[in-house]
């Protein structure tokens, strides 16, 4: 039996409302991982039916048991399979037979287990494909809706009745962390809309679940918990569109430390670790990434209030008032980490103070110590800074009154959170109480320094997707071929890279007599089966006249035959010797799971030491190279630090567009592409790659 | 009346434990900032002698009230004076006068309020050191002993009564953030013996109160909050002691951001920024410094579990075992961004869980998930895992079953807290039972991954503090004069740091005939005056000849004439021209807080852009230094990366080592040094400082 697979809305349906559920395996004792999801739903009150299979009992838990999925009176909608892992591919296999809209699978034991593994999950994929039926998982402790009463899951930690039901959709890779996401969204005033335990993603990924949602007109926003960034072109048409809506997505995702590992590389792959590319990924898709797991929680209110805008951040100038000196220095301190300054009030502003008899010390931070903590005093003093055009964000940060007297000086926070302007606020004591009132209110919202500046950094991160955003499709990663010198030019030239200018030469003929430019020039060996030639003793530097590039064509041929023999390579390379002030690598690369990405590093030495690089996807355009210019670090020293000689930024912001445009020209079939270095000439004189490696799918 | 200065354990007793208080400023509203101390004491039963001041009043809040300290009828062993900033040092001076031990003074407006308050803040030191009299502030919040009911402060945190009494020592710069400690430690169950609100601290220091209570048995660690690194040697002496008696010291400090902001300086000055000082400082001192505020709470059990050792750190190598893939991920990523690795288990420990019957995922976590979480599982794998070798570190991380069913996973934790190897845990959901029971146990626990890793990486950090740490004292920073290079050189000689050879010769004389080493030499003016020669023109490289040589005297007195013009500068300073395989720079300060320091950066151009730095309290041995050089991510270019030739990064040990000797040699009377370039040749051939640049004081 074949079926159109189930999508959208009515993928959302059989996932999260489904009418009917089976659960395969469902065991006797409500205490077992199997035991759970019936138990689960049964006590939160789930309306649908319900459908417990067991064949060899004809009654678990109290209620009548089914012996197959064949015998029941109806095709389930959604099936949950607890069985063991061997007997899952038969178990899915009925399903689609049955015309069952999705399964989902507990077990683990695919393709992270040998071979046997990979089979059961090539069995699975197989049958998504062929018969349309909707697979979630393996490895899936379920899906749950508040709002349905839909507790389908073996995670203990829903033994608790009644999940906070909420505005936010839950998307996680781990099982576990669903659980804890729920007991910290409890006691933070945090709920939920839906959480799915996505697993594997054998099928059903985190892009493609959540897309499914975003007609739900209950759903705000969006929290992920990530491993990894595969399906990364499904998350990011989710993102896109959640974009498009205003609905936010914040995500949390692992790896981050993986990637230092990776420092000592050359190579745009290894140099631009999976965590750098996924990092990029999703701040171009708009994807708000907190790095701090209680940001997670609290990301949702503020990112909200802040819309996405342009193709850039945009200036964002944070005012920070406070009854508490040390507790705002905190977040002052925190913000300026993560490269945000708090920004001083305004002459103006302080006379509006003044006027309204508020004292204030000076410094970055409004302190309203000395005028003491009243509900007037705070309620004054958010107004005026709401109206202050230095500002693009307001931050209250409130002392010890919060805990006990919220009402002097938390309250005038809620009573001024209708501003056009964003308003935030963070409570240094304990006070569960304030932060209850002001989540209740939809006040952004934080409990430490830490996540509060985790937050506001994520949200300001954020780049609104470009319009052209749909990149072609990446070419197909087959065997990969490289291509010569002189070939990666012709590229080079097709796509308007600078190139230093070069003739070829074959290796055991005459050194021409003639060249289009003067000595010294440098000598390499030019061939698609060499593409580390220093490793063989295929490049000669400084040749100054055409005695010594004869005897450099000697050399070459000599060195080719005693390290690289067998390989043919009759064609040597010349290129005038050029200095530029500095050089730089700018890479391009077909990533599998974030799809194009273009990268700037520092050059040389620097690259394997120094973590000084940017990556984002590509295309780019020159503004948005610009921008990847200013957050390379040693890249100062060509922009007239101390009176230096100025580099030609503005050309090398061309370069790096320039190739990033590969991602819209699949015909080319460029995999990898690598300029190291592209010299930086001085200001006005442009830039000139002087070798590079081209990878062909 | 002169008396000698109350110190030590005589002035805990009166600072903490005073048979009789007197509060100068009672006010008759016990919600106003100076009603609330007396409301504070009567509410908590304060059992000293309690005396309200107040000359407008006969009574206050319904009891009798002073109309003065004379009218008193004993001298109070301490006075909180609450009255008007213009009132305090009048108030103080009569404290002094009646023999009182320690006064605590609220106001604010002294140093920091232009010049009547600078002239007040300079009578409240004159009558401590003339008197004896101890000061508190100003700007105190006040002081608190939860064990004899002390609650002397204007907090309004303090309303609630019963302040959690335990066996941490708080001192904080802040005196509101003592109210959101304690709110904040109620909720995490931990409790206090003392907390005081250092304030200003005109007399009275951080390092001062806590050294006083350091014989005081029923404090086991101290928790600083500090918004500067004022009184650095009194700190210091206090850490070093509290090291030597096993009471761990975690610190909190303000002002990590600011530093980012001067990056673009090159003087050692000024590229050490005040936090980076202050960062090396407190390591030095064996204090743990947390970066985030909820570790600040969770430190000590875990900085108490792993004393002190060596005077580096040794190796720490975390197991991780967990019942939640997803939870300990976070906590390894956690770690790994901080630089340390979760160690794998070895084949040994992974034979015991096969023989034990414990199923666990292969990686870098013991994953228990197919296992399942049950209390003998959980227990039989700490056990191995607190018998294997290969771990300093067993870290826990719990799941769900935390916070329904904490006997699964978390009890197994408690019953083997005991063992000689330390133990954490770290609980991912909400649990606040379970947190409780691991608290009571005193088993160290997080509520967060970047509070686990915050707290482990702190404490990780620590270094045992010299033996021979007494550091002479520092040259008092007078009228400090610049070295000329060939006197800088001279020093050198004397400690031992090793430079290119040079001689000098008369700027408007005839150039050498001989020199003692070859051509090609630089040629730079010489004279303490000029400490930036460059800027003047004072400065010929590549000089190739005799003649040149005479050319290049001509050139220099030429330039000075024009650019530096009545500035005497007589000779001019010859050195070869040499080169190295890199080049770094090493310098030598005396901080007014931190005392001497010494710091090895990049050389040249990055030492601008990079952070790349290691800043240690001087001296330092040889392998101290040795630690230095690792620390610099540059220098990687100097260790072998990639088959590059080695430079001499012992002699480079040596020349740090040498140069910080500088702090135990008070008598050369040297405030900074700086050697820019020091260049390293390779290795065998040592370093070479080519120029310098001296301060004396």
């Amino acid at each position: 039996m074949t079926a159109l697979p189930t999508r959208g809305a009515a993928l959302a349906d059989s996932l999260l409302r489904p009418r009917s559920i089976a659960i395969v395996g469902a065991s006797d004792d409500p205490g077992k991982n199997s035991g759970r999801p019936l138990r689960f739903l049964r006590q939160a009150g789930f309306a649908g039916r319900l459908y417990p299979v067991n064949p060899r009992r004809t009654e678990v838990q109290g209620e009548r048991a089914w012996p197959s999925l064949a015998a029941l009176p109806e095709v389930p909608e959604h099936v949950y399979v607890l069985t063991p892992t061997e007997t899952v591919p038969e178990t899915v296999a009925e399903c689609a037979r049955l015309g069952v809209k999705v399964v989902s699978v507990l077990a683990s034991g695919f393709s992270e287990a040998g071979p046997e593994g990979a089979a059961r999950e090539h069995a699975l994929r197989q049958l998504a494909r062929e018969t349309g039926i909707r697979i979630l998982g393996p490895s899936s402790l379920g899906v749950i809706n508040p709002r349905n009463r839909m507790v389908l899951t073996g995670n203990a930690a829903f033994a608790e009745p009644d999940v906070p039901a909420g505005r936010i959709f839950v998307a996680s890779h781990s099982g576990s962390m669903i659980g804890a996401l729920v007991s910290r969204g409890r006691a933070r005033g945090v709920g939920f809309a839906g959480l799915v335990s996505v697993g594997n993603e054998v099928d059903l990924s985190v892009g493609e679940i959540c897309a499914a949602t975003l007609d739900d007109p209950d759903i705000e926003g969006y929290v992920l918990f990530l491993e990894s960034l595969h399906h990364g072109a499904a998350l990011r048409s989710f993102a896109l569109e959640a974009a498009r809506r205003g609905k936010p997505v914040v995500a949390y995702k692992l790896g981050r430390s993986a990637a230092a590992a990776e420092m000592a590389a050359t190579h745009t792959g290894a140099l631009a670790g999976e965590d750098d590319i996924a990092d990029a990924f999703l701040k171009d898709c708009g994807v708000a990434r907190v790095g701090i797991l209680e940001a997670l929680m609290e990301c949702q209110p503020l990112a909200a209030r802040l819309p996405l805008r342009a193709d850039r951040p945009a200036p964002h100038r944070v005012g920070v008032v406070t009854t508490t000196g040390g507790g705002a220095a905190m977040a002052v301190d925190q913000l300026g980490i993560r490269g945000i300054d708090a920004q001083p009030a305004s002459a103006k502003t302080l006379a509006k103070f003044a006027a309204a008899g508020i004292a204030v010390a000076p410094g970055r931070v409004l302190d309203l110590t000395l005028a003491g903590t009243k509900y007037d005093t705070m309620k004054a003093a958010l107004e005026i800074m709401l109206a202050a055009p230095e500002f693009d964000l307001v931050l209250a940060v409130v002392g010890s009154s919060a805990r006990m007297q919220p009402q002097l000086a938390v309250k005038p926070i809620i009573d001024c959170a209708a501003s056009a302007k964003p308003l935030a606020a963070m409570i240094v004591p304990e006070a569960p109480q304030a932060i209850a009132q002001l989540t209740a209110a939809n006040v952004p919202c934080f409990r430490s320094p830490e996540a509060c500046a985790d937050v506001i950094a994520a949200v300001f991160a954020r780049r609104s997707p470009a319009a052209s955003a749909a990149v072609a499709a990446a070419p197909a990663r087959g065997a990969a071929a490289t291509l010569s010198e002189a070939q990666a030019y012709e590229l080079f030239d097709r796509v308007g890279v600078p190139h230093a200018p070069s003739v070829l030469a074959a290796i055991d003929g005459e050194a021409p007599r003639q060249l289009p430019f003067g000595y010294p020039v440098a000598v390499k060996v030019c061939s698609a089966a060499i593409p580390h030639k220093t490793e063989v003793g295929g490049v000669v530097l400084g040749v100054a006249d055409r005695d010594q590039l004869q005897a450099a064509l000697a050399t070459l041929r000599a060195n080719l035959a005693q390290r690289a023999p067998g390989i043919a390579a009759g064609q040597a390379l010349i290129q005038p010797m050029c200095e530029g002030l500095g050089e730089v690598l700018v890479g391009y690369k077909v990533d599998a799971d974030a799809g194009p990405i273009v990268m700037l590093a520092a050059g040389g030495v620097w690259a394997e030491v120094m973590r000084d690089r940017s990556i984002r996807l590509a295309p780019v355009s020159v503004a948005a190279a610009r921008d990847m210019i200013g957050e390379l670090r040693s890249l100062k020293t060509l922009a007239g630090l101390r009176g230096r000689q100025r580099g030609d930024l503005e050309a090398l912001a061309r370069a790096i567009s320039a190739l990033s445009q590969l991602a819209l020209r699949p015909e080319l079939g460029v995999a990898e592409a690598e300029i190291n270095p592209l010299l930086v000439l001085p200001e006005g004189q442009g830039v000139l790659a002087v070798d590079a490696l081209v990878l062909a799918s």
